[in-house]
């Protein structure tokens, strides 16, 4: 799959019943029930870490063209590829109504409302929206859409620049417990000063490997200083009783995460989705012959039942159809294990398990012990996944200190650290020269030479083929 | 309330934190932490529900013209109250997109692609979105909205009319389970052809009573016979080889359903919350004194802890202010038991237990017990306001056989039911002479006169002032 890696995405997608990209707008697709349940156990896990600490709201899709335009650099940011409402009914709007782009501009007018002195600080709320962007460029299924159908955008204000960095800090390990739970590797970078989000102060940004070696943005979180308090005059009565301005952050992930769980871990045969996410956890397939049939069909009943009742998603595959046809479905779905059982194994009361991530075939004993004995295969399957990916990763981030040999590295589908004084002129000719981008710095140094200039070096800093 | 019901209505939405209607487009508002929340355990019943027997799938927002157009009697409905998208960035799109008001026409090109044959029927998808309509009546949050936050629609295909018709009631059967998980009393009747949803057979509906005496529609489930299959050339390879016209039917609900379930059951103290979608089941609320004080909060935490472990959403109320000013706080948000805990109650190892429905005050033994008591009372909330609601219902729907006295009973706060001869042109006549509209018919008769004219009665009809 590495060698055709676009084709096996785009082939997967519809095969396993993700998306159907046939809708008749380009760039919009249709999550099909199997994506659709992917999707939701994996916004699950990122909804409960943020319930701990954040409040789940939900802001409006239009936002007014005068909110929009307030925030001078923001809007730069996003002009070109803001979807306009100009008509209601058969009558033209007074005043046109963007499709959000991202929640800052429809949000924070309201933070100015609510938020009056120190006691409504901190304000930390989440939503989890659509939102559009009319993408020039070639889209692409969950990875470059004109409608990101899964935005979720955290939204905090505090009372100190501390604060906020603090916060910065919360949303990192949030994600890293994220895509932990998804076995996403990820590399952890802060954003150049060129590439930040329009209106930040600063950016932090994960970025996985693909398998072909492309690097995809999965999750942002931007430090917003006191950039839009200005704008929208978002105020606060401290208790020394001055009005002092707040500090804000928001952090996003989006359906690239999806897309990145599917592309990380999947092989040739299909999907290998971690048992977290995966929407069959387990499937059972009975292996039927005429005689015993029944009594096959209702063990594996009761088999379902029992791990239903230990809180596992399970599937009863009874199509009537051959085992072998059932096999490659589930393979190229991704369940975790499979259960096979058939009317020897009923007299031996026993079931073949196998593991999709890596095969191996185990007999299990179907009396009390099968729900543990499963859910540790579970567990195993999910460190595996997780482990293989982050080894993909560790193999793919190669460092040099010879500027022509990036491309050579970048080529073979490496991630390329580097050693960067940190200027921007130097920053901007490195990626010239490349034709590559710099992800950004994640990690400091005191000793060393930028690769492209004779500067000290400050920073490792990360280059890639990006998405 | 009930003499100034809107008051109310306009108020809690602010006092308990649910919606804000400040946000900067008329009939927008946003959905606050404590709203999203009663919004989200509403959205979790429906779902469950229709998890059995149907799957989530998620459609893009836009909805080219060409599609929107195709079904005339269809866009003639929705016309005048469609947003249209005409801009993409600095550029003027080459055909306009609509913002989906429903999704019939952005859901059934694509089930032409995906339907083949009779294996593939019955489809049984649904999806909770926002959708959009230009509302040029007065606008009131969660009842007359310019963004429906939260349309959940079920759209299905059918190979013959008998298992279109059978669907019809599924839906009806799901409605009843779900509303009355919510308490929430239900009129069902199927609406006259004049106000059938536009390209049905015909409209079952939902309505309930709100307190002033107007109903609301809170649900519909439309029988779309072949209108659309047609339109969009949805066809099927029977078992007997012939190619065939599949059968639809689509069913709503919306954010009205959470407006219904605040005003059915609040009262002049605020929200009586039905156990099942309260956010707070329960709320602990201690009374401190100097002495004691810390261990009065250990053994409330030690209860929250207690209760959550049966599966309880349990808030404890530590906030430093006065006992009074959180009861009230709490009577506001219609927590459903509040538990308080003095040290004298410490001492005598007990808890007082109060119903918000009822405000009896009750004394639980802080043993074993408590998990056991406290749903026993949650149970016997849910019950109470559920059966008040069916009784203010039944009390405020009238019979009569004089033209004359609906008014008179309407606007009493009645729904009256009356005989009619099915006839369009006297119906009507009815409305007008009345003007009040008419809900439909939920009943067959084979003796009596029409309230209207010398025809023989066919049907029990509803008559009402509607929002």
């Amino acid at each position: 799959m590495v060698e055709n890696f676009d084709e096996w995405f785009h082939d997967i997608l519809e095969n396993a019943n993700i998306t159907d990209s046939r809708y008749p707008i380009k760039g919009m697709a249709v999550w099909m029930p199997y994506g659709f349940q992917i999707r939701k156990h994996s916004m699950n896990i990122i909804k409960k870490l943020l319930d701990k600490d954040h409040e789940e709201v939900l802001f409006p899709m239009l936002v007014p063209e005068t909110e929009l335009a307030k925030e001078g650099i923001h809007v730069k940011g996003f002009e070109d590829e803001v979807y306009w409402v100009t008509q209601g009914g058969q009558t033209p709007l007074n005043e046109k109504l963007a499709l959000r782009p991202t929640s800052e501009t429809a949000i924070y007018p309201m933070y100015a409302l609510w938020i009056r002195t120190h006691m409504d600080l901190p304000i930390k709320y989440y939503q989890i929206v659509n939102t559009f962007r009319y993408e020039t460029k070639h889209t692409r299924p969950l990875i470059r859409v004109r409608e990101i159908t899964t935005f979720k955008e955290a939204h905090t204000a505090h009372a100190t620049k501390e604060e906020s960095d603090d916060q910065i800090q919360d949303f990192i390990k949030i994600y890293k417990e994220f895509f932990d739970d998804l076995g996403i590797p990820y590399l952890i970078s802060k954003r150049p000063e060129w590439d930040k989000f329009p209106g930040a102060d600063y950016t932090m940004a994960f970025d996985v490997i693909m398998p072909n070696g492309k690097t995809l943005q999965i999750g942002t979180i931007h430090n917003l200083g006191q950039t839009f308090a200005k704008t929208f005059d978002i105020t606060f009565e401290d208790k020394d009783g001055e009005h002092k301005l707040v500090y804000q952050t928001c952090a996003g992930v989006s359906d690239r995460v999806i897309a990145s769980v599917i592309s990380v871990h999947g092989d040739d045969k299909g999907l290998r989705l971690p048992p977290k996410v995966s929407p069959n956890q387990v499937t059972i397939i009975p292996i039927l012959f005429k005689k015993g049939k029944e009594e096959v069909l209702a063990k594996c009943s009761q088999i379902k039942q029992q791990l239903e009742a230990k809180g596992l998603r399970v599937e009863l595959d009874d199509r009537d159809i051959r085992p072998g046809k059932k096999f490659n479905d589930w393979e190229l779905k991704g369940t975790a294990i499979k259960l096979e059982l058939g009317p020897r194994d009923l007299e031996n009361n026993i079931t073949i398990a196998m593991r999709r991530d890596e095969g191996e075939k185990i007999e299990l004993p179907l009396d009390d012990t099968l729900a543990d004995n499963v859910m540790e295969l579970l567990d195993k399957s999910q460190n595996n996944l997780s482990q293989t990916a982050w080894n993909f990763k560790k193999e793919h981030v190669k460092f040099t200190e010879n500027l022509d040999e990036i491309t050579e590295l970048v080529e073979a589908g490496n991630v390329v650290e580097f050693y960067w004084c940190g200027d921007e002129t130097i920053g901007k000719e490195i990626e010239e020269k490349t034709g590559y981008d710099i992800l950004g710095i994640h990690g400091e140094i005191c000793e060393g030479k930028c690769i492209a200039s004779d500067n000290d070096a400050r920073y490792i800093a990360l280059i890639a083929k990006t998405y």
